[in-house]
This record gives C-alpha cells, sequence and structure tokens, in this order.
C-alpha cells in the first residue's frame, strides 16, 4: 500500500484551503496556469461543493476552467464531529487514473493531484448538469445507454478475475484495503440503518411511518439485506466505482462523465449495475410527482424504462463481447475449453455467469432504493416533489418494488420483468393515498 | 504490509543454511540455546525434509529438541528451474501466530523467526508421526475429530466477518496478499492441469488412461472446476490453511498438530474443511489397497467413515457455537435480529449458511480428491500400495465418487450423503480390474 494513502501521514502538511490560498497554490503550478490563462489575480474562484462530504472549487480564468476537490477531514454534511480520512482523495485518484486508462473520455481528465493536501484538479466539465437534476427536469440522454454500458463493462471486467492474473487481482485488492472507512459508511448506510431505529434515518412522514415500522420488522428482508451486505463485503470482484447513482454522473447532450469515485475499492460488479439501475427506476416512480398535467411526462417515463433496459442489455453484452475477446485472467482458463465442443460450453456458461451478476443487481439496486426513501441520505428525485403526500405515494410505490425485488430475486430473471414490476406498481396506490 | 514480506527485500542477507552454519546461528540464540541445553558443539542437526518446498532440521540438546523450517527461493521438489518467493516463510509465521493465538496447543510453538533468513524455529513434535502414515498403517486417532473441528471452526470463524469488523477484515486480507505465488501453485495443480494436458501430470498408467482423458474432455467438469477456482480466488471468507491434507497433520494418540501453513491466505473457508474430508476419503478408499486379507482393516474403514461425519457435525456444531456467543462482526448484525423471532431467524438463517458453507466444502473436496490422482503431486495413501492394478481400482474408485460430489454437489445434503457414496463406491469395480 501507498504509505500516502494512510490515515495521518502527511497530515502536517494539510490544511482547509479557502479561496485565496487556492489561487495562490495553483498560481504555482505551471501546466494549471496554462490551463487556465490569464494572470493569477485574475481567475474567478467559486466553493460549489453541494456533496457530502468535500470541498469543491470552480476556477476559472480568460482560457480554460478547472474544478478543484478537496476532501475534509470529517463529513461535510455532519460536521467535525463525523471525522473521515483524507486518505479516500488517495484512493479517489487511484480509481480516477484506473477508469481514465479504460474508459477515456467518460471521466474527467486529472490535471493534478497533491496527496498532502488530499486535493485533485480536474478538467472542468461545461454545460454538463448532475444527471439526477437532468432527470427531473424531463431531459433524455441519447447516449447514456452507450456511455454508461462502456464504463461498466470496461471498468469491470478490465479489474475482474476474467482479465487479470490472480496476482495482478490480489495486489489490486491490497492497494484498495486502506479506504475501509468509506466502505463503512456504506455498510451502514445501505444495508443496516434502514433496517432498524437508528437516529439518522428518515423518511416523509406521517405517510410512511407503517411502511418503515414494516421494514424494521420484517426478518425475511432483514436476512436478505444481510446477505447483501456479506457480498458487499466479501466479493472482490472488480474495482467498482463504489457510488454510482445518478448524482455521480454529469451529462451533456453529447456528453456522459462519472465522478466522485472516492468509494472505490474491490468489490461486487453488481453494486454499480444496480446503482444505475436502483437510481434510474426512483426517477422514473419519482417522475408522477414532477408532473404538471396528467400524462405530460409519459413517454419520457417510457424512455426511463427503455434506458433501464438498455443499461443491462448493453452492459452484458459488451462485457461477454470483452470475454470472448480479451479473456487474460486467470477465471474460466481458456484451455479448458478447447474446441467447438469447448467454445460452446464456455458461451453458456458465459451466460450462466450473467444470469448469477443480474440476481446481484437486483438486490442491489433494490437496497440503493430502500436508502434512499428510509435512510440518511435522500435523493432530490423525491425531496424537490412539494406535495408530501404525492412524494410519499411515490416513495411508497418505489419501496413495494424494492421489496419485491429484494425478497424475490429469483423471480426476476431478465430486465424486462423488472421494467415491468416498474411499470405496473407505477400503477398502485398505497392505503394513505384514499 | 510488511516490507520484509515482499520478494526481494533481505535477500541479501538470506543463505541457504548447511549443517554448521545452522550450530552457529542457533548457539548465538539464547533462548534456543536453553531450550536445547548442552554445548552447541554436542547438538544434533539432522535434515529430515521431506516435504515439496522447504529445508527441516532437527535439532536435539541434552535437555530439548527442536524443528528448524528454512524456505529455498525454489520449489525443492523440482529445483533452481520452478523459483518460489521466501517470503512465503513470513505468512508461514503470520498464520502461524493468528493460529497458536486461536488454537492454542493445536499448532507446534514458534520459538524463534527470522525474516531474512526466511527461518522459523519450532518445538519439536515427538513423538508425532505425519497423520498422512498413521492411517496407511491403520492407526486410530481418538482425538482427532475433537481437535481439527476445534482448530477449524476458531481459526476461521475469529478471521470471518462474523467476528471482524470490515476494516480489519480489509486489513488482514491486504497482511496476506503478497502470498500469492503460494496461491498459484493452487489454482494451476488443483484447479486447472488436471483437467487439461499438462507436462506435469501423471497418473497410474495404463489403467487410468482412459479416465484421465474422459476428465480432459469433461466440458461439465471443466466448468464445475472453473468455477470452484473462481471461488477459491474470489472468496476471502476467512484467513485458510490453504493446504491442510493429512500430510500437514502431526498426530499422537492424545494430541493433534497442524503444521506446515505456508499456503495462508483469505479464501473459502471451505477449502480448508474440503481438504481434511477429501483427504480422509482417500485414506479410506485407499485402505483396500493395504489388506493383507481381505476385511481385516474393516473396522478401521468404517471409523475413518465416522471420522469424516464427525469432522463436519462437530466443525459445524462449534462454528455455530461461536456465532451465537462471539458475533461482533459486521456480518448478520444483531441490531437487525432483536427479540425472540429475530432469533429464530437469524438462527435459521445460520443452519442456511453452513448449508451453503457445506456445498463448498463437498466441492472443493472433490477437487482434492483429483488434483492427487491425475495431477503432478501424488500421496503416499496411494503411492504405497505396490500392485499398480489394485492402486489403480482404489484411485478410480476415489474419482469416481470425486466426479460425482463435484457435478452433483446440490445432491450431497448431509455429510451421510457423502458417507454413503463413498461406502458404495468401495465396492465398484471398473472395467479394467475385470
Amino acid at each position: 500500500m501507498n504509505l500516502q494513502a494512510q490515515p495521518g501521514s502527511g497530515q502536517s502538511q494539510y490544511r482547509i484551503l479557502r479561496e485565496a490560498d487556492l489561487r495562490d497554490y495553483l498560481a504555482g503550478l505551471p501546466a494549471i496556469v496554462a490551463h487556465l490563462g490569464g494572470a493569477p489575480a485574475d481567475w474567478s474562484i467559486s466553493e460549489v461543493g453541494d456533496g457530502n462530504l468535500n470541498l469543491v472549487f470552480i476556477v476559472k480564468g480568460t482560457s480554460g476552467g478547472i474544478a478543484v476537490k478537496q476532501a475534509l477531514p470529517y463529513v461535510r454534511l455532519v460536521g467535525e464531529s463525523w471525522p473521515l480520512p483524507l486518505s479516500r482523495a488517495h484512493y479517489e485518484h487511484l480509481a480516477l487514473v484506473h477508469q481514465a486508462r479504460l474508459a477515456p473520455k467518460l471521466v474527467p481528465a486529472v490535471l493534478h493531484h497533491d496527496g498532502p493536501l488530499a486535493l485533485t484538479a480536474m478538467e472542468l466539465l461545461e454545460p454538463h448538469i448532475i444527471m439526477r437534476k437532468g432527470l427531473i427536469g424531463a431531459t433524455r440522454y441519447p447516449r447514456f445507454v452507450e456511455d454508461i454500458s462502456t464504463f461498466l463493462a470496461r471498468t469491470l471486467f478490465f479489474s475482474s478475475d476474467l482479465s487479470l492474473t490472480a496476482a495482478e487481482k490480489k495486489e489490486g485488492i491490497a492497494d484498495f484495503a486502506g479506504n475501509h472507512a468509506l466502505c463503512k459508511i456504506t455498510e451502514d448506510l445501505i444495508f443496516t440503518d434502514p433496517y432498524r431505529v437508528a437516529e439518522q434515518n428518515r423518511w416523509t412522514a406521517p405517510h410512511l411511518d407503517a411502511t418503515a415500522a414494516a421494514f424494521r420488522d420484517d426478518l425475511d428482508l432483514h436476512v436478505a439485506i444481510s446477505r447483501l451486505k456479506l457480498k458487499f463485503m466479501g466479493s472482490p470482484e472488480a474495482l467498482i466505482h463504489g457510488d454510482l447513482h445518478t448524482g455521480s454522473i454529469m451529462v451533456a447532450a453529447s456528453e456522459t462523465m462519472v465522478i466522485d469515485p472516492e468509494f472505490a475499492f474491490y468489490g461486487p460488479m453488481g453494486f454499480d449495475i444496480g446503482a444505475v439501475i436502483g437510481n434510474l427506476i426512483m426517477a422514473y416512480l419519482a417522475s408522477a410527482g414532477h408532473e404538471r398535467s396528467p400524462g405530460e411526462r409519459a413517454s419520457f417515463e417510457a424512455w426511463l424504462l427503455e434506458t433501464v433496459e438498455g443499461v443491462w442489455t448493453e452492459f452484458a453484452r459488451k462485457f461477454v463481447a470483452l470475454w470472448r475477446s480479451e479473456a487474460k485472467g486467470d477465471g474460466y482458463p481458456v484451455s479448458l475449453f478447447a474446441g467447438e465442443a469447448g467454445a460452446t460450453r464456455l458461451e453458456a456458461e458465459r451466460q450462466a455467469y450473467m444470469a448469477r451478476l443480474f440476481q446481484d443487481t437486483v438486490g442491489f439496486a433494490a437496497a440503493k432504493t430502500i436508502r434512499r426513501i428510509l435512510g440518511l441520505a435522500h435523493n432530490i428525485d423525491f425531496e424537490w416533489i412539494a406535495d408530501e403526500k404525492q412524494r410519499a405515494i411515490c416513495e411508497a410505490r418505489a419501496l413495494k418494488l424494492a421489496r419485491s425485488m429484494m425478497l424475490e430475486t429469483p423471480s426476476f430473471t431478465t430486465i424486462g420483468a423488472v421494467t415491468k414490476a416498474a411499470r405496473e406498481v407505477r400503477n398502485w396506490q398505497p392505503e394513505f393515498a384514499n
């Protein structure tokens, strides 16, 4: 492990940068100065971080702009009472380098990284917006399926046992093992707290009080989420992004950019794929809450479900294609599947492998949904529905679908089964709606 | 990671010790001098390594004895053409310390460890013999079930997600990630080579020629072994011994000692349990080859099958008992299973967890059997059967059982189903026997 990654080391050089500090610091970096253009005194600098964890500055000069992200030694959303290691900036940088190599143009280019300051400067993404906001505004992104499926297939395949030797894989796992504080956030907030009494939980009350109580009492659900948690902790299948919701994706009409991989570690692939699919389904079920007139967003909603189907279908197609053409890893050695009969049998096994991965995806998509409605961190898809009862109706539908996906995972054998269930639950009315 | 563990580092100080070097070296260690007693010049030193990888010296003084194990920078069995990192001595030492803490008196006490020399001095086990030899001689070990089940339950449970926090677990995984060269031996020799043409493979020819060819052509088997290989590489469930056959166990009438954990890493628990069970089944099916008169070893063979049953049953009982009383890990958080209903549901889930672990155990036991008959490293259970045809009959029975255990794993739902199948195949005659 890189010692710089260890919490504590290098902290003597760490300081939280204010605007003036940042200007001086950047002025000392020739490549950044050249990229921005103009005199440092004339750069515009604004702090825009609306995430939960870090400082984010936008810096603009006469010829270009950059985004500068600095980790704080605590969770920004909560404050200094919830410390969080600066080392996450190191892991985020490592992951960005990995992703840029495998999915170029789908992640922002890194211009500068400073380990001790826990700081990374990246190209400024303009005119991109956070995808979640675009979806609330019913904007379609025609490139999204193509781009995100490429990102997923390539970043996951090339860090898996199908591409790496076992030795390379173990080294990769060790490189990210120190990022456990970020994993712990996921373990607690996604896989534990929504299913028990926890101070930080919240939900749309009183409408969802009974549902939240039912989730806290549902032991079948507790077994299912515990199995998913064990899988999250103990299945280093690939280097995953670890937080791939629609708030970690920036979009423009012609471009998709994945950002913020600070939760990266070697984990189950289905967690990333499930994050994308779960968040698209939430956008779909929140959509009714953003209607100004009935049916106004119907064709957008249909596009969303096509997108859900496309994400899985295209991911699976590209992943299997890579497996056919780029299998250099220690898993499924080609020498055991020689000849035509071997090739046919291996192809059948690829499909079986994808079927197991799809099951994981369905389970994790459900877990990601439930945590956004009953846990600490909510999303604006639902939060921006001003009418609380209407919001609760949308959320209740999402919870009903997620519960079914988690408890009856094997019944969802295709992505079509998922979108069908989503379409059905879209018209369901919870009791409190009457 | 401990830098001393890295292949290459410290090698400047490494030298292969001859008898005279060792005497001088040990004479400089006061604790060893005190333990041995007498003048260093009077110590008896003999090199006794009959394993595949290392030098092993027995040193005796007037008041005590020690065993000294030194790793060679290559595979002893093959020679300098097959290099193997000295760092394995570091991992073996780490694993010994872990095991001694959790299963005291079931592993030899470490008296001295020297990282740069890749050397460990341990208490001398006398009058113990290698268990495999004892079983060939039809000796019963009344303490074995009790001891090995304690060793397995405690070393596995306390390094699992049921006992450790996710952060502790990730640190442990990283600590052993560098031992990949030893894992690679297993990946190749157990999970790949026996199923393809490989120069190092051998088997009892010509009797098993057709069977070996059938195993190389059986694509269902190739899928099954590839799934097991993927599980071996990608399931860091616990710190496993990694080579727990009956040649890694030393026994006396009243004592069981597990030795040689140089293959240790975080892997699937079923690999260790399956190693024990697979090797006991091989001892059972080899037994007919060691008979001087028909039925002579019948009651010993019955004891062997009782032992197989006892190993799983007692392991499972102890593991579940630890889970009930010592669950401090991040897996299956107790807060999700509160109250009487929660306790009942969690207990059912424990049984489901053990059922999944048993499936892994059956699969790995089969893999360990096949590699000993069709791969590079054979075992003396079979090799010491002088009559080649008789040996081949015993081996063919073991292969038939192992193939069934690997391909029809779900049909073996209890350990009784395994011993029943073993008993049935004991009386099966392969075609070439007639």
